[in-house]
């Protein structure tokens, strides 16, 4: 075992290149000879694509595929085995007796076998083949053949002859056998099979063992399940009460035919030397575990991925398997798109170009299941923030733009986004910020006495240009400094603030819509008012009613408060239930019960479900919760208004619209960011986006919309944190797995523009399926809310390193971060990241500064620069990413 | 690799049998060469205990312990550096530059180092180790060590002299150290040290390897991070470059050490062919993983528990390990006390003579905090059934017997069984069949003019009577009958029942406790009356109503029932929240944040910590939620009858005394039947009691108590099966981890009376805290209930088999019984079973037929004897237990 089976094996599989032995997908199958009833057959026992597989001893079933762990005593034994092995390459066969006389002509020649024998042996060696899939009735066949086998066997004795019955006979039994249809489509196309035969023998002394390399691959009567053409057989034979014995070094053979490597060596050896080298290449590669500290018995579930095999010992590396790139982070946001060309509208022109291949598909990508369900969950997910957002909108401004105009905005944008962007995954809707933007106008327009549309209309215009000059200059380009730091922090904060708005406006329930009367044993706070001619008290306390009674006047008691009974404890009910349901239901993806089909569907459909099924109860209870209110009338709020808002509104004075340009630059900033970082958060590479991005597309998109809502008087929308990621979870596709055991893996997203179209539609139709709507109790989507907050949160890094401080080092699971970054440094990160969340949501919730919020998540930005002293970019990388312009090379090394 | 090594190491471990290499345990340290600052020292990186833990790269802290996968090629190297190695066994050395000049003294007389090397290289070794729980401090240390290490370099180039100042400056070093004592506690008492030591060291141009096993382990100085006396000490130098490469090996070298065969080897090993041995052994032994289906890097966790070596593998094993006793199922109920002896009380005195000697333990075994939460648990638990099957029983029986004698019973039960039973952790209370029979005899009673009271006394003293005939004649010992089939049909539904009631009480608070009017918005259904002095109406229809207006009768309206607001949804959510939170902190002890004993404690007390948080919710809420009301006076229910009862009372017939033997015979076979499967259950094996078992004493116990109960007039206590769970799940203990990563295992239950007799006297005392109790809402006790159930089915094989039903044969999980018995024979013992516990179910909940349940609990016993047609043993081992009188042995191959 020197370095030479390295070399020999390079050697090899570099030279021999000829067409013929090209190497395929090999399938293993691997049949012990075993008695059944009277007479004895080949049973098949085990087989693998990638992963081992075996019949289960007595439940005669196929265990679940797992990591083949092989004993290193089989494989030295079976290197040993080889040694004194007859092994025959390229030899053309056309049935499976064919190919056994070839074995025992070796054999006998060899001395291998006493030549007596050879006629048993063949007999033996014949025995029809059982496979797993053949149930019952495989029984009488199976007898039936085995004796047309045993009269061939006798009347053919000699070599002469044999042939033609012997095929005849496998021709038989394959018409009368049905071969495994349904497990063809687990093996890769293409592939060729190795049988790996295994038995004991009464009479033989001494064990023989033959490997056969095919001259052309033929399907060879029964032997294999499939109706695969056969390439290699290994036959091992041994003498009595070694069967246990045998079987494990057929796994080994069947393991290392899986091999890549081995595989190879398989079909280029030119001889048993070569065997050799590719098995001792083998041996050298196989990662080993102590027999004290593992049990061989556990079956090894199949890793998540498995690294290429070059890979696993550099010192040893064979360079035919081509090397891969090596594994390092690529930077999200170091794509072309993302440079200040100084070309005007280059960005755009770029993306746009980028995107249109794909215009057709992401039409055509969209059918799917999937696709329905998500539809319908970020519809009712956006349409409750634009009723509820319209209501507060409408209070700040007189009712100039209300529920409706949320709504009609909702469905301008929703469409003309979906349609035209460069990022249709991003879902526009309203944000804190911009409501506390319109308040400020308003207020100002109100103190000057000005007319607030018109205003309004040329800050949208002013904000339109500004955003116009963004675009042209490629100031999207900026984004590319927004890493990881500060996307978490405001993806946390924002879901956090859904979390708990969703538990606010179901507490508020308790005392707005449904007043819940706890302690009713304590007296009722009452109104009273004492009626007479005279007098009239508004006063509560008892001496007041008795002077009122004196004074002959009618004394009136009101309790202060309409209590309405039941409906905010179930409201509660229907807040849990539906959030319990939807995260039961995701989750069960993962369970072990009903086929993958099922399950994906439940989980796909999962928050319909829940919200389906919490409307069932509501109506069943009949309960007065509040529902979802939505205007059945298509027009604006106010009846004063249209929807054109003409900005030359003769009432303001002329130089209004100059003005409207200061508050506009603080517009600007609010839809840049809130726009570009949740296009990020979108983009960002674990969401395996493959159509591209299209930041300056985007914008593009959102100033035509934004200078049409000013002009519609329709409130300005951008990216939705919450809902986008929604959007995104919601159509996440995993591939179906291919060979048995193999896991499936996170392919992509279905990257559509019709879920989102399909949502700006049917945001506008709201209004004519108000019967509908307004069945769906509050509380419901409340519990929604607080699903799509709850499920935004899990698995973001900043959460995991958060759960860090409360974890004993030894439970801390084995993060990539943690294996680089000492501990307190992770925590110091995480400390400076959560200082960060609270300072995020401590502007956002005081309503005077709340306008500033977009600042300070440009702040944190900075703040992040400002790290790069105290953290070395090596840390960096892997706790967040390299901001541009540092060399991740040499970062590399800073820290050793 | 031939089979000689196994041989030689046999011999080798059989032969050296002094004292003086008696194998201890091992703790493996591996200290690498590494630059800091200016100067080397020597980092320690990995170390074992039995799984190996590492210093992470960057991370600066231990990783995980992991089963060390090793690479074959690591292990191939190692045993060509072994190979021409120097071995030095048995030296006597002092101080660690002893133990350095002894390896540069071999290695230049061997050749292998170049003696101009000399210095340098023992410079090198003897830099300072730096271990990983010496935090910053150490860097300036380490310095001032290395310096003196220097000086002493020079000035000592000849071989005196230097023995007394480097011992001299390892005492410094080990003054100035502090030793990890924290992780003391994770080795096992007595282990020696391996110190592992590789490094690559300038200008040398070829490896070199050494291993030495010290004549006496000593502490040597600080080269190991614990203050352990180093026994081994293995140094592998190689040039500039390989690192990485002597890392590996230097791994293979630790992980070796650990393994239980290969240590003794490295203790006794007489010559490098012993060694060379043992290593080979150890590769025959090891586990392969082949490298395409495996990637390397993947840490695996410690497995549950690891054969005993010797299980390995058959053909190569090795003796001196005592061979643990065969892997089979141990016959649950074949142990010596249940056997029909012949003897009169055998069985009893057998029993008294195995329990007596636990007695002192099964009160100091009862100082543990889970005790404490164990039994207000319990107590809790087991109140509630008391209230309301009291209230029950007092409907049937005209009040002879209400709450409080249940209480009373409760009490005198739960104390004289706890004292003097043979399970102490059975439970004992109400059941339903009991209510059943109480109820009969009451009617019948009442139908002939005979006083109840007596002539039950009477039923009690037959009873009594009959089951002193059964303990004497050791009749509990036909318990062995009762296999997992009767025990998990009979638990399953008990805890169905469980789950059946605790949500059917529920609803019935929305229609007896607190009404809830649901779809308020329509009309409420009234009862009115027409009040005139000639007319009298009940009817509510309209007409009426103008009717009774023309007849100048006043027309009186009232809702037909109460509503209370709010207080059922409310109690909806106290009994939802009870359940939930119970589980979440359950199965919180699973999680990886928080310590240990942090988790531990949550869950011990999760059931208490969800009822006073639900308490506390409720009373912060103030609704009138139903409360448990315990009679707050200690005297019978009904004033008429006093807490002694003459059985010879004058009113009865004189032969109604005898016609009591006739349902005394039901009694005792109801009695029989929920006391003794009950107990099977308890004490099955599973749950791993110590303490052993006492069916007979447990009877005699029982007889004792039914006999008192009837003369006190106290309804008659069975083992209560939900309860007696519920109370074993509560006390389940788990070893404390030794070796790190070792997983704790399930060490058993804390056997104790304490528990049983504090819940005893703790439920007479409950008229006392009655202002307590009262607190307590009825739906979080509900929710207990719930829970209760809910986790008794967990982990019942019966519920796993069903779940199979739903289960995809590829995800189906591992189950022992799959792999051996084919899964349509599975699915049909379960249908059978499921048959029986549904006509168990019909049984039990049709009332006129429920008094025949125990009779058909005896009869699926008879379906399981009975499936032995239709089942081979071999199958019936695996999915059930063996009955007795069958030969296990031949039950094994019956199938094949």
């Amino acid at each position: 075992m020197t370095c030479d089976p390295t070399d020999r094996v390079q050697d090899l599989l570099n030279k021999v290149n000829d067409p013929k032995h090209r190497t395929k997908k090999i399938f293993v199958e691997m049949d012990i000879l075993k008695k059944r009833f009277e007479d004895y057959e080949w049973k098949e026992i085990a087989r693998w694509v990638k992963y081992e597989e075996n019949v289960e001893e007595g439940g005669k079933r196929w265990s679940k595929p797992h990591v083949a762990s092989l004993s290193m005593h089989s494989i030295v034994e079976l290197r040993r085995f080889i040694q004194d092995s007859c092994m025959l390459l390229d030899i053309e066969c056309y049935t499976i007796s064919q190919v056994i006389d070839s074995f025992l002509d070796a054999w006998v020649t060899d001395g291998q076998l006493d030549p007596l024998l050879r006629q048993h042996v063949r007999n033996m060696c014949l025995k029809t083949h059982r496979h797993s899939h053949d149930k019952g009735r495989k029984g009488r066949l199976s007898r039936q053949n085995t004796n047309t086998d045993l009269t061939r066997g006798f009347s053919s004795s000699s070599d002469a002859g044999h042939d033609s019955s012997a095929s005849l006979s496998s021709m038989d039994t394959e018409a009368l056998k049905k071969h495994n249809e349904k497990f063809m489509r687990k093996i890769p196309k293409g592939a060729e099979v190795c049988n790996v035969m295994v038995g004991e023998i009464d009479d033989l002394e001494q064990r023989v063992c033959g490997f056969m390399r095919l001259n052309d691959s033929r399907v060879l009567g029964d032997i294999c399940e499939v109706p695969l053409p056969t390439r290699f057989v290994f036959i091992l034979l041994g003498p009595i009460g070694t069967a246990d014995h045998l079987q494990e070094i057929g796994r080994v053979v069947g393991t290392m035919m899986v091999d890549d490597i081995f595989r190879e060596v398989a079909y280029k050896c030119r001889d048993k030397e070569d065997l050799f080298a590719g098995m001792d290449e083998f041996i050298e590669q196989v990662t080993v575990l102590p027999p004290g500290e593992w049990d061989p018995k556990i079956r090894i579930e199949p890793p998540g991925s498995v690294p290429s095999q070059v890979m696993i010992n550099p010192l040893g590396a064979i360079t035919n398997v081509p090397r891969p790139p090596p594994e390092e982070e690529q930077e999200s946001h170091a794509d072309p798109s993302l440079v200040l060309s100084g070309r005007p509208f280059k960005g755009l022109i770029e993306d746009i170009k980028r995107k249109a291949p794909w215009y057709v598909s992401d039409f055509k990508d969209a059918l799917h299941i999937q696709c329905v369900a998500s539809f319908i969950y970020i519809f009712l997910a956006t349409l409750t923030p634009n009723v509820t957002f319209g209501g507060m909108l409408g209070q700040e401004t007189n009712q100039y733009m209300g529920v409706m105009e949320c709504i009609f905005a909702a469905a301008v944008t929703g469409i003309i986004f979906a349609l035209f962007s460069g990022q249709p995954m991003n879902i526009l809707g309203s944000t804190g910020p911009m409501l506390v933007l319109e308040k400020i106008i308003y207020n100002f327009c109100v103190d000057q006495g000005w007319d607030f549309m018109p205003f309004r209309c040329w800050v949208g215009i002013w904000t339109g240009g500004l955003l116009l000059i963004i675009v042209m200059f490629d100031l999207s380009a900026l984004v590319k400094y927004i890493t990881r730091f500060t996307e978490e922090s405001f993806a946390c904060l924002i879901a956090l603030i859904f979390i708990y708005e969703a538990f606010l406006k179901l507490f508020n329930i308790a005392t707005i819509d449904a007043p819940v009367q706890l302690h009713p044993d304590e007296p009722i706070p009452m109104n009273c008012m004492c009626n007479s001619s005279m007098y009239i008290s508004n006063i509560t306390d008892h001496w007041n009613q008795t002077m009122c009674m004196d004074m002959n006047a009618t004394w009136n008691c009101i309790p202060e408060m309409t209590y309405i009974p039941d409906a905010f404890m179930f409201s509660v009910l229907l807040y849990f239930g539906t959030f319990g349901i939807a995260i039961f239901l995701i989750d069960f993806k993962t369970w072990s019960c009903f086929p993958t089909w099922v399950r994906q569907l439940l989980s796909d459909f999962g928050v319909l479900i829940a919200i389906v099924s919490m409307v069932g109860v509501d109506i069943a209870c009949g309960l007065p919760t509040p529902k979802l209110l939505v205007p059945e009338e298509f027009k604006p709020t106010r009846s004063d208004r249209g929807w054109f808002i003409n900005p030359l509104s003769a009432t303001n004075p002329w130089w209004t619209a100059l003005a409207a340009g200061l508050p506009a630059i603080l517009a600007t900033i609010l839809v840049f960011m809130d726009q570009q970082i949740t296009a990020v958060i979108v983009n960002r590479k674990e969401n395996k986006l493959k159509k591209g991005k299209g930041y300056h597309l985007d914008l593009m998109v959102l100033t035509i919309l934004i200078v049409a809502s000013s002009l519609l008087g329709l409130p300005w929308y951008v990216a939705a944190t919450v809902s986008a990621i929604a959007h995104v979870q919601s159509l996440k596709k995993e591939s179906e797995s291919t060979a048995p055991g193999e896991k499936p893996t996170f392919l992509g997203v279905r990257e559509q523009r019709v879920t989102a179209l399909l949502v700006g539609i049917l945001s506008g139709a709201a209004v004519f399926i108000t019967n509908v709507l307004k069945v769906i109790p509050m509380p419901v989507l409340y519990g929604v809310f607080f699903y799509m907050g709850f499920s935004a949160l899990r698995g973001m890094q900043f959460i995991d390193r958060i759960l860090l401080f409360l974890m004993p080092v030894k439970y801390q699971p084995d993060h990539k971060y943690l294996r680089h970054v000492p501990l307190w440094r992770v925590h110091v990160f995480t400390l400076i990241q959560t200082t960060c969340l609270i300072a995020l949501w401590v502007v956002k919730s005081i309503k005077v500064i709340s306008i500033g919020f977009p600042l300070l998540v440009v702040f944190t930005g900075v703040v992040r620069k400002i790290m790069e002293c105290f953290f070395s970019q090596y840390e960096l990388k892997y706790l967040d990413d390299i901001l541009p312009g540092k060399d991740k090379k040499s970062g590399d090394k800073v820290y050793f």
